[in-house]
């Protein structure tokens, strides 16, 4: 019998699915795991998840950490970098620590921990074969978790968990509509997501060229530019692959 | 300016949405939207849409009107007809009051409704052309809403909103992912439908099918064979085409 495996679309339906028997694939393309993925690649020592701006600073305060996050596409008031891949090249992550604040993808993860998930990684394209082989190797069930944008459902988010059913998908039992139409979807746009984003005028890509950051997207749409697995353990995302 | 476009995955997500200034399309493919289209078509006085079996029963007895409903894809208990649009036709139905009650379409109606939805109509691919051709007239803003199956987005709801949206993108502003990843997954489906929901193995295509109702699928899936509009008015689906 193979493990299941569920693509769970926006927040608001997780829900509808067995956490607590579950690997969760946070997914929050656009850009917090695909910078989470990037920093630990990048040899950060570890990135504290956190739900509220108050909270970074506060903790960024007593652990002299780095204070990250952003709120609607654009660095939060008070803390000191933003959300972009680009601000956490080697000679500034290594070694040290991340306290981090998304408008999406931070939150969804905190809600899959208070649900019980069994196990806790994130995915993005630029981990996206690390991601995969994870999900091979534990043979385990599995969810695909969209972060959406405020709980509407997303192309980017959608159009990853459709590549990991891709690539995955013969070791699974698949009994569910949004694993299918992600797939579907993922195959449709496969051939250049970019131009697929831009074509279908999707509202992510808007929020994100307003402020010039072509290139963050691009770059969050690539494969395996940052082979890193970030696990959630005891409140912090550390690399799995070392 | 065009008036807006968006698309809702799952009930669940209904809140997301502006329900109180949009005409709201339900959306229930399978089969409920497809039977009300068809009772109506049929020569259907009114159908009477309620959330339980007991309401079901009870109105039924009070008004001397046919009970009908399902419950997980079969005839409810206690009911007298089933969801098939073929236990319709003309003869039977016509001049008659419907009382029907379905696991997803007629709570999503109600939902809607206590939301206090401007104006509220159901859409099927029996009908589609004829509320295209309705939303086209009224230009006024919209929310296709996707009965799902017990909040789990499904596929068949979300290729007619697809398709829906296909045929009046133009009059529209959309700035809704849903909408835009419906369009190209019916796009993908289009050349046949019930390939693609074979194909993608759609769950509620396996749970109809055992129940032997491929006929019922092929029925339901096929343009206007049931050229109705059914609008919500005092707690009634009328046909808005006499």
């Amino acid at each position: 019998m193979k493990p299941s495996l569920y693509t769970c679309l926006s927040p608001a339906l997780l829900n509808l699915y067995d956490v607590n028997s579950s690997i969760v694939v946070i997914i929050d393309v656009l850009r917090a795991t695909s910078t989470i993925a990037t920093a630990l690649h990048n040899g950060a020592k570890e990135i504290i998840p956190v739900d509220s701006v108050p909270d970074c600073i506060r903790i960024g305060k007593e652990i002299s950490a780095i204070t990250a996050g952003e709120r609607d596409g654009q660095v939060a008031e008070g803390l000191q970098y933003g959300n972009s891949p680009f601000e956490y090249p080697t000679h500034f992550i290594k070694n040290k620590t991340l306290v981090l604040t998304t408008t999406n993808g931070t939150k969804l993860l905190h809600m899959a921990y208070s649900k019980g998930a069994k196990e806790i990684i994130t995915g993005s394209f630029p981990n996206i074969t690390a991601v995969c082989t994870y999900l091979l190797q534990k043979n385990f069930s599995v969810i695909l978790a969209c972060a959406a944008w405020k709980d509407k459902v997303n192309i980017e988010d959608t159009l990853f968990a459709g590549a990991v059913v891709n690539q995955i998908k013969d070791n699974f039992t698949i009994a569910c509509d949004s694993s299918q139409m992600a797939e579907s979807l993922y195959l449709t746009a496969q051939p250049d997501l970019y131009a697929f984003m831009k074509e279908r005028n999707a509202t992510h890509y808007h929020r994100l060229t307003k402020y010039h950051l072509e290139k963050d997207i691009r770059y969050c749409l690539t494969n395996d530019t940052a082979p890193a697995l970030p696990v959630f353990i005891d409140g912090k995302l550390v690399n799995g692959i070392t």
